[in-house]
């Protein structure tokens, strides 16, 4: 049926269509189980879980789809500390912090994420998801070499050829290239994002010519077309966040929901403002301000405490300046149904274009 | 043979490639003719001639193919004047210009590029070329009219949805989506492209859906790969610049080709620091210099007259560091064939993934 079934096969799953690992507030196991009984690839962000949550989210996905999922992990370091960045950070947030009337002092010395560790290895391991992948970075070889042994197959994100050459001699089964137009944040580990930033079209093919294994293409992927095109490129399979977001299992605030179904293509902005890394999102008056004054952040993900309060605010009071939306470059191709439909859609779509 | 007949069928061409309008230091009315002999559009960037000049590539290009061909023009404004902007641009220029032993004073008060005017618009009358393009902006209701009036096939430059409904409106045949990923001049006009910069595969299928009239997809589009993703997403052709020069037929220096047959995918920068408009280039130490001052560029064209010393020394003494090498993204992707041999190529490997 699809032209290409390297994802496919190896994955098994009935259309090479990968929902992207996302974060909210709310969990998205729903979402992603749907997905996997759909025949996609339903995919849970684990990077704020602790091994307790991650194991009661795998026990849960296992009770309610026979389908493959997809466990997704950062892979930053600890976080650097800086005195002199951090002070500054504070100072440029105090205007905003003023706004919303808090006035405590976030806190710079702890980092509200864990690095990925042997302990959740160690999880992992005895847990034996179908696909694992990661974010921000190569997983040390003991980590490929032992998740492969138990059967994982692993996946990575790259934004430019030379970090898909990493993964690939690092053993990774199926890189995920993620192009500019991508919401959320940018997996780039070798390379300054800001000055970089090759486009989807552009990078599917190079990382294809580039590498043994199968491509997956991210990153401004909003419907059949988009999927179609990505095949064209030569990827094997499409990983998919945005599109998902207005799905009716998505747990989404009713702003940020509100914000998709009414986006436009000039709505997003890529900034360090919100967690330290490059991160694609609506601009707000506050990620605007960041930007322009051209100062480094504090680390990732120090910086996520430092933008915390203005998150909390947002979100307590339905204030859309001090949300972090975060969307890609073609969210106004969204649509608001099941993500069984969802998918159902996507796939005719994608075929419909592929074999006219 | 093409799935889509919208542009071959409008311009009377047998594939649906335009070989992008570009500027170099010698003429590329070969190349133009070659490209429309081989069945796609040929186009010659009329951005720098006189009307002498343009009357007399016309007659060369009639004179040598029977096909269509395309004349394009900037719609800038006469650039403005600032004092305090020229000076901190000098004093930047300064440690350059000592390095170059250049000891002069560029003209700050005369722009090196007319504007398209009326006087223009009459030879065209007269000429009446098949197709004239147009970068930067909205051509004038009066020149749209008279345009048409004489037959001429409309095509003008977005890189946002809100500026393709903008040529839509004012009467344009065709809407060439300009991504993120292309080489040389954003054609933006109503956006902070910085700021912005949409994605080619995130542009096109917006554009689509926002427009009337057909859709030519622009940035990144490197090989058949890149033109049947196009045709996916929903465009009726695709316009390649970077692709085209290193065509046997493409009077670039040694330094350029050797770049392109070199190049990688995280080579290229947008940068105001060449003309004063956001371009796509090699990056050299110049463009990365002054794109991490984040000041205010002299005034489109006038900062030619800044940079131009710097690419002067950099031809005359094939330094690679001062010459403002335009490509895209996908410049990796490039070939050195005829522009016969190419065209034919490229649509032989987009129609094997259309109609497989």
């Amino acid at each position: 049926m699809w032209p290409q079934t390297a994802i496919t096969g190896l994955l098994n799953i009935k259309h090479p269509i990968i929902q992207a690992p996302m974060i909210l507030q709310k969990p998205l196991a729903p979402l992603a189980i749907t997905v996997s009984n759909a025949g996609g690839l339903g995919s849970l962000g684990c990077a704020e879980m602790t091994i307790e949550e991650v194991e009661k989210a795998v026990t849960t996905l296992r009770k309610n789809t026979d389908g493959p999922f997809n466990l997704n992990f950062f892979l930053h370091k600890e976080p650097g500390y800086n005195e002199q960045i951090n002070r500054q950070m504070l100072e440029h947030l105090m205007p905003f912090y003023k706004k919303i009337g808090f006035t405590g002092i976030p806190d710079s010395r702890t980092s509200p994420l864990n690095v990925f560790n042997d302990e959740m290895l160690s999880l992992l391991l005895d847990l034996s998801p179908p696909v694992v992948s990661f974010h921000f970075g190569v997983p040390q070889p003991h980590v490929v070499k032992s998740l492969k042994q138990v059967g994982c197959f692993l996946m990575a994100t790259a934004t430019t050829v030379n970090e898909a050459k990493i993964l690939d001699q690092a053993g990774i089964d199926a890189i995920i290239a993620q192009g500019w137009e991508a919401g959320g944040h940018r997996g780039s580990f070798e390379t300054n994002y800001e000055e970089v930033g090759i486009g989807t079209l552009s990078l599917v093919p190079q990382v294809v010519d580039a590498v043994r294994v199968p491509v997956i293409a991210a990153g401004g992927i909003g419907d059949g077309r988009g999927i179609a095109a990505a095949f064209a490129l030569g990827a094997s399979g499409v990983s998919m966040g945005t599109a998902f977001l207005t799905c009716l299992e998505t747990p989404i605030t009713d702003q940020h929901r509100g914000a998709l179904l009414n986006a436009k293509d000039e709505d997003t902005q890529l900034s360090r403002a919100f967690s330290g890394r490059p991160c694609r999102g609506k601009k707000n008056p506050y990620s605007e301000t960041m930007i322009n004054l051209h100062q480094p952040f504090t680390d990732f993900p120090t910086m996520y405490n430092f933008s915390g309060p203005l998150k909390k605010y947002g979100i307590d009071n339905n204030d859309l300046e001090y949300q972090f939306l975060l969307y890609g470059q073609s969210a106004s191709l969204n649509r608001e149904l099941n993500a069984t439909a969802l998918i159902e859609v996507l796939a005719e779509e994608a075929l419909a274009i592929m074999r006219p």
